[in-house]
């Protein structure tokens, strides 16, 4: 087992493979250091929370707080002593100990007392995605605010609905921004729920039943008040939420977490899929903010690479396998797993630092992207009108029966398409249609801006509903206009 | 293309490869015909939704309604024709047309009118997902009340709290009930959220314009006035939410589908990887109920295997990966993607049935599991004392120093195990134990019986706490007892 | 348990969720009654090894062989059974002992005899697998062979080779079907390396040691003799392989199976997003085939969207997930799983119903996709040359310096598309260009046409090399043309 | 974009939350050092191998080459930059065109000349690839080799077979041995199959023509033959294999590493779990080798954690989900993706880590396992004979029929668990059975000692066949033994 410290430093990984978070904020907020620091503050939360209970010395709570920095650690010692013993606590303990022992030798028999590694990691786990989340959501409710001006901006810019692949009917960029603003809203309405409604503190002690602590209490402690004391001044202490039970075995926050960060790297993938779409030569509707250098090739001079929709869509490609192995974890048996729990650990990290990679990723994208309206244009009228086709099929159908009339447009827009002519020419020259509709009144029909439907109400609504606020919890947003007998939510 | 249809009846899967859900009640509710029904039911809704807005008459919705009964649709017929057109609903709204022709070829006009495919599909595969996850609550409601029950009768039924499979400390069965119902019981309140909050429907036309529904609501119609109105009689229509967006590419209710089901999946998971390390031979502190035949091995003529456990763990083991293909749709390009949208059909259903029929199987898991305390006493007994080892670590720590007196604990330990001695007789002979406490004193400190922490009022506090009404949406739980300070939530 | 038969007839799956394998051969290929079809042979089989080996007598064999026809079973009833047992076997070899019985009493005695569910049910799937296994090579071989002729037919027809999302050099479309026919056979031959080297019979009795077999072979026998014979002959008499060990909790035909799966789908899965992209309205430069009625929209009578493509690409999502399930179920505790096994069957079925789907439609896509030169050439002009950027830069490189000479083409290519003026111009205007190459030379440098590399040979290339033979084995290719130095290997 | 370098030193992860690989030599062999090592080897090899095809001078080749020292560059810089480029190729040709032209001008234009990102990249990616899978098969032979050894010792071990969780007929520790054995040469033949096929270099330039390298030759130079020279001289200075096309986008070396990697951790996950359940306290058949201080809890001095098996189960629970996102990554749009390429990079490494530090993990618990054969066989008394019912009721089959038989058996062996009396003397009080065998007959018949099968033949057989050598491939391994009819395989 002994591994070889090795010649090399430690930098094992510093994000040369997942540029998406290389150097962003939340790299660092999860990185090894930070989870020590969390797992330091978790000790150092649970001797002053014993403190308010009366079970350990104010002094020694204190001591243990004030040697409770992560830097006075060497995280790579720990990474390798974990090794004996399947989690890092046990070493990161022993060697708190011997720091406070440095400075109180009384104030170190308190460290970690009645306490167990799952009870110490967890609970720093929670902390390091509190801290985490807070990153993202703030990022995430600046790409939205960016996507609600996007939208407002743009609520009337016409452009090609596109569906499987092909130009469907007309819709507007505002309603495209204002989709994935709500997307993103969603997203950051599942962030809050966790990270507002409080991840849990973990107290479980040595098998969840918290034992050790009660001993610690003493013969008379009436283990239900020690029980609801001790679990409320931890939460208080390190700022997170007081569970129902201990969850060593009932991973509900972890399974949770994965959940909603794979929506959210889901959402961001979502914009980036349709910026890349839009970005293609031929397309080039929208264009990734232009700075200089980025987006270089090694090979050929001409191209500003889309890198950030490309960063943000390999978030996106991962963040869901690795939600699965939190979710796959939940069957986790005894009181404790040998093996389902320690699995749960690096897809947790990654999956926080790859969406909130991707978030930040997002801000910079939103911000700055180019969009073309000319361009929107000037694609629509590369079917010649063939994209209200719908609309024609639907004028027809009260004379001609909504079969026919849509069998005749498919037969004159087959024929426009063949011989390139444009759709008002061939649909003009057809009977049906020349008694229902003259060439004067087709011209404005086959406009593909006189086409855009509700897109435009559309847009208001979703920039005045704009979901319920975190703190109402889903279910009971009361919705904006118009529903007076149906639910509204934010989906 | 042309499949042939072959001489074959088609039924390619009856529930052969997937006892966990065949002949369960959720399995009926999402097969093919369900399906179908769901699409005829929201043809049916929307044609009713658009005679409240008066773009429809009366008579012809209630003719499409009529004929909208799956029952006289060929459902393999539906699937062939799919082929041709990646979705069922083209055919399916070709067989409909006819259907309603043949009484009524006035009514015929107005079957589908201005919608879309998708709006259809994804409408069925909500009111699919309502019906399925009423069914799947329903069974999880009643886990949770039995396991409750379980909690209570065994609030102090001492056995072994296991932990990386070993002995750790003691806990009881009603804890570990708790712990169960508690997993359940935040299954269920993610499966509320969804299902009472209202799954949405899908309302966008073409391309999420609603542009043809505004086409066919006449040219003086309002576009916001309109929208509002089909939105809110569409909901109503069919039970379903109203969203703020139409969602064709937004795909938030799916991805959540997955995630909730998911953790039911996982929960239910949890106890029966339980259930399955309880009932190994050696162990054998429970049992699956015993119901004549059940369990039966083709060779082994003692054996009665725990089937309803190993389905559930079977189900378990499938449905994360399911959830992960929802996750993974959510970057779904332009205004319809063409197979990101057509890849989320099967593996909801999947997950729908799989965690359904789980759900259904521990109902009569849970009802009927035979728990053994002689057994759980047997086990506790057979370390000899060594289970509690922390309890005399901790009782020797204020004399000897932590580090210490668990170094010397580890010490009798090892020799109790390699001896065989009870580690009660191995301390009595220790100086260092001599000086602190009595043979006397020893024995009952070494009962397993009187170390079980605070498990007792953990059931009672579980058991009291129940997690937040549904209706009050997460984070808003006021907390039984105890947490003035920080947040309870049923994690 | 008793789950209500219903009044339903049980079509619970159909197709109609899952369009890509609908009516296609290996749907019926894998379905309930095929999979009861194959355990059936599996105890035939059985009965005919050990009547070889002298065990049961040659009549029995017989009576059961005769007996053997899925046909005669209720399928819908051995699913409901199976909830029972948690497996199909047991409610099968009930019904079989029944058939047999009615016909010959003393023959039903033979039915099963010394075998274990799992033996039949594993044998029984890698029947069907190899069935199914023979289908998609058999498509494979059919679009690869489709894929050699376009790609000779258009070996040197210019296209716009295109990385992320933007036109980077030119290239070919033969070179591009060369690569879609190189993944199609690289996928071959993984399922062949399964197919053709014998999918393993299961053979382990109760526990994996045989012992029921031997104990039917009556005292004298020699274990190790009954053992090579009686291995032999079960998988001679069903046509599969003889494994080293009973592998009923050593899970590699099933992991391997997946593998193979999750390659071919994403391989077809890379031609078809290529497909996409290249139907795109704006690009154009390919479209599926033309078939009346197909790809039809419920909505717009312009469209003919890309079905084939949409639904191989729908299989593509899934596959891998299933594949994953498979994976994760090698640690496969015990000499059997309570739940590991179990949950490898649907997505087994699901994983090569949805390949053999998607191979099956692939064979209709490539065979019909229309290819549109004039498209391609149309598109690669739409830059104004800045396709070739990197050769200009080439050129430059040895007078200017290669750092120098790359930024001189960025700031050129800038300058041509904020302009939109021809590279060619803007060259031109350039001393550092002018002292080089007069604009005579420029225009035909600047002509995609005439780079395009290597395309041509490394289309020779491919359509020569082909892949080893599948007997061969890996790593024995021996290389074309060119390589005496190094491995050559069909990657 | 300007991520802020920060004040922490760059130690984003270090392996704390990933003890399985902490350490061990696989952790070095794939980390940010080590990758940025391998692409220079890629560019130093490009270089050297332009030199043998003439178009780059020696001279420059040898520079590029001596330049090419990862010591000499700061990656957490290049990890920063690649966030300009989303790869991190673009800034380490920059830095070390820097450093050859810090002594040589000349030589530094000949960086990277008329290559691509990608070729250097992938290069690189399967230059460590190939690594890091050397120290991986390593370490599955020495543990394939440990565990023939403790199959031959206790090839004739008694010990419970246990199926769905409980007592099914008596096996040997020999034949569990030889199945983990089987299962790892299985997987160390798929890796071989790999490391020793050749994984490929990558080799094509901006888009797959090569074109840049073709221009870079010179006018006269003739494709094919550059060709072939280029890419053999290229895969014979890395030590790689030569593709048969370049593979930017058909990604079948990353897929099938991802699969192999996946079989490899799910068969080291396999002796995982076994152990792990032998391990538990109430079973105590095996114990993990006792190191001092090695599985210490933080709370509980008198246990000794099965640490081994808990990392290495960890790490199986982890690679599919990694190798499923590989998979999803086949369909890789166009000439290169904007994002599906970028996926693949930290997935790849991850399931390189983690499966090489189980392997590594592994050796050490297959070497100091300790076998109880004492455990094994008071195990096997504990159900009074039941675990033999299947070889009575054969017995008895031929006098009473299979049916009644068995059920007679199910009867016995019920009463006997229900009341505790020895299998043997229930039966001895039935009718059916006295009249067939007599308590003196029944008593060694009830021995499960007597009752092993063809156990140690199958070991016998494992251990003489240990699967084809790896440089015959699959499919083409002969039989050792009594096949004479069909195909035997290393399942």
């Amino acid at each position: 087992m002994s591994p070889a410290a090795g010649h090399r430093p430690a930098a094992t990984d510093t994000g040369l493979l997942s540029p998406v978070r290389a150097g962003t904020p939340v790299e660092a907020a999860v990185d090894d250091t930070a989870w020590v620091q969390a797992m330091l503050d978790a000790e150092a939360a649970l001797a002053r929370a014993q403190a308010r209970c009366g079970t350990v010395p104010a002094a020694a709570a204190a001591a243990i707080t004030a040697a409770a920095r992560a830097a006075d650690f060497d995280v790579r010692e720990l990474a390798l002593a974990s090794r004996e013993t399947a989690n890092p606590v046990v070493g990161l303990v022993k060697a708190l100990t011997a720091r406070v022992a440095a400075h109180s030798p009384e104030a170190a028999e308190y460290v970690h007392r009645g306490s167990t590694s799952q009870d110490v990691f967890d609970t720093g786990a929670m902390l390091v995605a509190t801290r985490a989340l807070r990153l993202v959501i703030a990022d995430l409710r600046t790409v939205a605010d960016t996507l609600g001006v996007l939208a407002a901006d743009h609520r009337d810019t016409v452009m090609a609905g596109r569906t499987l692949a092909l130009h469907a009917v007309p819709t507007t960029f505002g309603l495209k921004a204002a989709g994935w603003r709500q997307l993103v809203l969603e997203s950051a309405e599942r962030l809050e729920r966790l990270e507002g409604g409080g991840l849990p503190v973990s107290l479980g002690g040595a098998a969840g039943t918290l034992a050790g602590y009660l001993q610690y209490a003493g013969d008379g402690a009436d283990p239900a008040a020690v029980l609801a004391e001790l679990v409320a001044a931890f939460a208080d202490e390190t700022g997170l939420g007081a569970p129902v039970l201990p969850w060593h075995a009932l991973r509900t926050p972890v399974a949770d977490l994965g959940a909603a960060l794979a929506h959210t790297a889901g959402a961001l993938g979502k914009i980036a899929v349709d910026v890349l779409v839009l970005t293609r030569t031929e397309t080039a509707e929208v264009a990734e903010p232009a700075v200089s250098g980025r987006g270089a090739s090694s090979a050929m001079p001409h191209k500003r690479n889309p890198v950030l929709s490309t960063l943000i869509r390999s978030a996106a490609l991962q963040v869901p396998a690795l939600a699965a192995v939190l979710a796959q974890c939940l069957p986790h048996e005894d009181e404790r797993s040998a093996g389902v729990w320690h699995a749960e650990w690096q897809p947790l990290r990654e999956a926080l630092r790859l969406t909130g990679g991707a978030a930040h990723t997002m801000v910079e994208l939103v911000r700055g992207l180019t969009v073309r309206p000319e361009r929107m244009a000037a694609n629509l009228r590369a079917t010649g009108g063939q994209i209200v086709s719908e609309r024609i099929s639907a004028l027809l159908a009260p004379r001609l029966g909504r079969t026919a009339a849509k069998e005749l447009l498919t037969r004159a827009s087959s024929e426009a398409a063949d011989t390139g002519r444009p759709l008002v020419e061939v649909l003009a020259g057809l009977d049906e249609v020349r008694g229902a509709l003259s060439p004067a009144e087709l011209v404005p029909l086959l406009d593909p801006a006189h086409y855009t439907g509700m897109a435009g109400p559309l847009v208001d609504r979703a920039l005045t509903a704009s979901g319920p606020p975190p703190a109402a919890g889903p279910g009971k947003a009361s919705g904006t206009t118009g529903e007076p007998r149906a639910r509204q939510r934010s989906w």
